[in-house]
């Protein structure tokens, strides 16, 4: 597949990197930008300036690849103002952090239209909006591509072109598999980031050494975009910080007894795992 | 104060870092390096050629200052083996992660035959050992320095005298004090990523991005220095630990209930006190 168009929606710290991303990767092909706000349209001229930029969903004609870069809530308002300009070879995907519900929200409107497949580049920051935005965010970054049974396999082969253009290591599985794993990678993270900010409080900050600064970055994220993705898969998470109350409650007993050898046995578990994770 | 003698004693990533710091900051000043193991001694002899390296006690003998690098389980002993080489000027400090219990063992042991004060360097790594050391380890890192109500200004003003030489901010307070802050700014870090590790579990690491990467990096640290750690400050982090229970609930409850606003809320506030937290 040749991507001559690429086309980014609402392009933030993600679909910004992308598309910095893309003009390297593609160098021949014309990126066309759209922002919903009128106001963020010279940002995106400022950091793109060979780039179509506007606010008219008709930018997106004659792309090859778009890109919804919106967050999880918007994606069907956004794919419905878009469907008169797709054609049926356009390949559409997104990078939304769940997917089993973007599927059922994002798959039926575009059947027939375009083609469509789930993306989830597992890069990001604390840092949001485009001025977060860098060309090497993907470079070797995992990214999840959730087929559906309904997708071809030229379309995923042609996701996977694009993403591995980018840097990205690409992994393929279910949007409901995805948003089992995520829950427990990501999502569950996120979730004790939050909360260990909340319980170590404001007082010792001054204190903090690079166990708390790392343990807790992420938890700097957009408030309100995390609280879409953590509802999205609720019933994921709950799960899986249930068997987190599991872990915690065998670690909270280890203290409570003075028991050092279940408490080594136990942290020693945790580094033998940690230590396994692949450098990235 | 001169620093004409310098003794560290176990050198590990703490200890061997102060001394390659040391070397820097006090160029004049003769290194003296101890370790109990024999087999130890060729590779400190690599990485500090011009320093006095053995298994002998006697080489503190001269020293300014001794840095008592090794686990707070052992100072106790390794105190004793020196107190026939100290000088009542000498200055010596350890590096422990938990100051009361340390203060309760070793103060009473040097009382007349040395100056002591409690040092906690807050840098470190997942990596242990002297491998691991770096001479940059402690430039801009929080060292706390825990006074009792007997330690001279004197003793205060050196102490932050050698570690401000090695790049480090110091921040002042009381072994209990220090317990407490400690508790919930690192060693319940330490808990959660560890019990993160065994929750997230093994089958999607390969999807790890940079979130659960930071969220879990402390975890891969040495268990056996980390229980000792832990177990020497129990009651503080089962307080914590409550804090963190209750944080939890809240979120937990916000999940089950799907109610956006309280979640987002939660996270705003988490978000909020993050990015005040001071750039390293």
């Amino acid at each position: 597949m040749i991507f001559s168009r690429i086309a980014v929606l609402a392009p933030g710290l993600i679909g910004g990197s992308a598309a910095l991303a893309a003009t390297q990767a593609f160098p021949k092909a014309q990126l066309a930008l759209w922002t919903r706000r009128a106001e963020s349209v010279p940002a995106i001229r400022q950091l793109m300036p060979n780039a179509d930029v506007g606010t008219d969903p008709a930018l997106v004609r004659g792309s090859d690849l778009v890109l919804l870069a919106a967050p999880p809530s918007v994606l069907p308002s956004l794919v419905q103002s878009i469907l008169p300009h797709l054609s049926p070879t356009t390949l559409v995907t997104d990078v939304s952090s769940i997917k089993e519900s973007v599927e059922k929200a994002v798959a039926p409107l575009l059947q027939g239209k375009a083609r469509w497949i789930g993306s989830h580049p597992m890069a990001g920051s604390e840092e949001s909006g485009l001025a977060a935005a860098r060309t090497n965010l993907f470079q070797k970054a995992p990214v999840i591509l959730t087929p559906a049974s309904s997708t071809s396999s030229e379309t995923l082969r042609d996701a996977t072109t694009f993403w591995q253009a980018l840097g990205a290591r690409v992994i393929t599985m279910s949007p409901s598999e995805h948003d089992a794993q995520v829950a427990r990678i990501s999502h569950l993270p996120h979730c004790l980031a939050a909360t260990l900010v909340l319980a170590a409080g404001t007082s010792p900050l001054s204190l903090a050494g690079s166990g708390y600064r790392d343990t807790t970055r992420i938890a700097g994220g957009p408030a309100s975009l995390w609280s879409e993705i953590l509802l999205g898969n609720r019933s994921e998470i709950l799960a899986s910080l249930k068997t987190f109350g599991t872990s915690l409650a065998r670690l909270t007993t280890a203290l409570e007894k003075g028991d050092a050898t279940a408490l080594t046995k136990l942290l020693e578990e945790a580094a033998q795992v940690r230590r396994t994770l692949p450098t990235p």
